[in-house]
């Protein structure tokens, strides 16, 4: 168990008004114990009280649960993991429920409890993850050096002009798997011509021809921690419109980088990218937030959008994605991992965003 | 809407006294809509009451619900979806809530409709799905087929001996690519030497030296189907034992498989398959159900297993999968998918089962 972090839990417990929390998300779990566990429909819980008192509830069938140095429960398969939950649980005040643990275990739990006063719990565990600590800093750091690395790789292999999409799509994990990076963030996005322009294209059998756009967008997860980065570039001599777009889309980028501080609010760094598009004349199609937390999942709290008046504090790693999207023309995004730092901000990725063209 | 598979889904409603039922899986969205959404951390939700009203409630950003010819009701990020549910439900009688539903959605149900009373409801979509109309039985045949084929493949690869575990792991999806088969039901299962003594080993790095046990289990998602097959092999001459136990494991299978006609019990099939293990004197050695419901998923309702009275009917299918694991040694086991019949049982794949050895 790491203490600090489960104090850091236990006092926004505290705050957030919940005597008991049941944690069932894995990657949650892994925040506190360092260990990953993927049980699949059975029941895996950890329940934390205010007192301090923390015990992990898994199935026999995971004995890597057996070298934790936190008490740890276990059941078989014949017995009824909610009833043991239910025997060691207080019910002196409010119990918070993570947000995704499945409806059945819930029902089960009220049935059995049916006094029991619940809220959604989450954030008691997503608010600590959003500060990351220095152990974290060090991992978040080296997964975005990573990732700078694979990017060159792709780079050429886009120079090369082999791949379809999708053939591209599937290599990318194989060129993480060389840097000891053994998981993708998510399905990297690969897309050619107009399918630059819809940002959740499915990469497909789509080969380049050329002259057009080209977009990668992409992350991998060392050491429990992940990267995320967005490239734009170019096939051939690129068009006017595309420099002219690929210029302001820079330039939100570096205007939403340039705003990020203590102190300040999240939607002041959404606004910051978002006003250069605007005043530009392409508000409309910069269709989407300007990024997200990220760490031990790619997509963590808080969202960086106009409507998130949280206030950044040193610790804090987002996303920074303007983008542009034209459709049935073109689209461009450039996205970079940021730290919030006491003097400002740290870029955790370094490739280069000055347009490329192959 | 698939109007017959709806009156079912309501009936069985009627059955278990739900008035109302939230249906959240899109798996099971998927069997009574035919089209599949991957929404993400977003509500989804196909609404059914008794009296045949259903509306499916889903985000703007699928904009593929635009063509069923169904009650869709889009909401945008910045629109409740909780509160439009509430708002379209009768709370004249008990909810079934879907078993995976995130339980903040619930939790915020439940705070807006305090009076509501709630079960778990995935049992009115489940049960209808266990048993396969005509067009469902059309797909289970044709993705058993491709199985097959795949299946020959794999052996024609494991006889090259070119490729470590992992290796060969990774290949096997593309194999099934060649078939139009564009997703695994699972991550395949490979496995050399004393790793076939782990039933849910991890595939890695190991390359096949022989002599020595190699097992492969896998299976392919074609038109929305799952297959699902395991097969025994042997690398070099066969050791006595090894022989020895892989007869008791192919006479289990196929006693497992006498089993299986209408009337008789889910728990027949497991002891039918069981008992040969048993007698041979490997009983301890068997350490899992025998099998499991199969269709749109993998793993359907219900379990093969000693624990189930379910009474097996015409258009169930399932998997016969005994097998014997010896520590540190070898394991076999050797699995098919069934489908009940009026007359019994007819086998979906027919990939060889006498003993290979390359």
């Amino acid at each position: 168990m790491n203490q600090q972090r489960l104090n850091r839990v236990i006092d926004k417990m505290k705050m957030e008004g919940f005597e008991e929390l049941i944690i069932s998300a894995p990657n949650a779990i892994y925040y506190l114990l360092d260990e990953m566990f993927s049980p699949g429909e059975r029941l895996l819980t950890l329940y934390v009280n205010t007192s301090g008192v923390h015990k992990l509830l898994i199935n026999a069938l995971f004995p890597n649960a057996k070298g934790l140095d936190t008490e740890v429960i276990f059941y078989n398969d014949k017995e009824d993991p909610v009833q043991i939950l239910s025997d060691m649980m207080t019910l002196k005040g409010k119990v918070g429920i993570d947000k995704e643990w499945p409806s059945h275990f819930l029902i089960r739990l009220m049935e059995k409890q049916n006094q029991m006063k619940i809220g959604v719990g989450s954030i008691c565990v997503d608010y600590p993850r959003m500060l990351k600590d220095a152990d974290e800093i060090k991992k978040m750091r080296h997964a975005s050096q990573i990732n700078d690395t694979v990017m060159s790789h792709v780079a050429e292999l886009l120079g090369d002009n082999q791949l379809s999409e999708k053939e591209l799509q599937k290599k990318i994990p194989e060129l993480f798997e060389q840097y000891e990076t053994f998981e993708v963030s998510f399905t990297p996005s690969v897309s050619y011509g107009d399918h630059t322009a819809i940002p959740h294209h499915e990469s497909d059998q789509t080969k380049s021809v050329g002259p057009e756009a080209l977009l990668i967008d992409m992350g991998g997860r060392t050491n429990g921690y992940c990267s995320d980065m967005t490239r734009s570039f170019y096939r051939g001599e690129p068009s006017e419109k595309y420099r002219e777009v690929y210029n302001i889309v820079l330039k939100a980028n570096l205007a939403g980088i340039a705003a990020v501080k203590p102190g300040v609010s999240v939607k002041t760094v959404d606004a910051a990218a978002r006003k250069v598009i605007e005043e530009a004349g392409y508000g409309d199609y910069f269709t989407h937030r300007t990024g997200h937390g990220i760490g031990i999942e790619v997509h963590e709290f808080p969202d960086v959008s106009s409507a998130s008046e949280m206030i950044l504090e040193p610790g804090m790693t987002f996303s920074v994605e303007p983008g542009i999207y034209l459709p049935d023309e073109f689209g461009v995004r450039i996205e970079d991992i940021v730290l919030v730092t006491e003097a400002g901000c740290e870029v955790l990725n370094q490739y280069p965003k000055e347009l490329k063209s192959f």
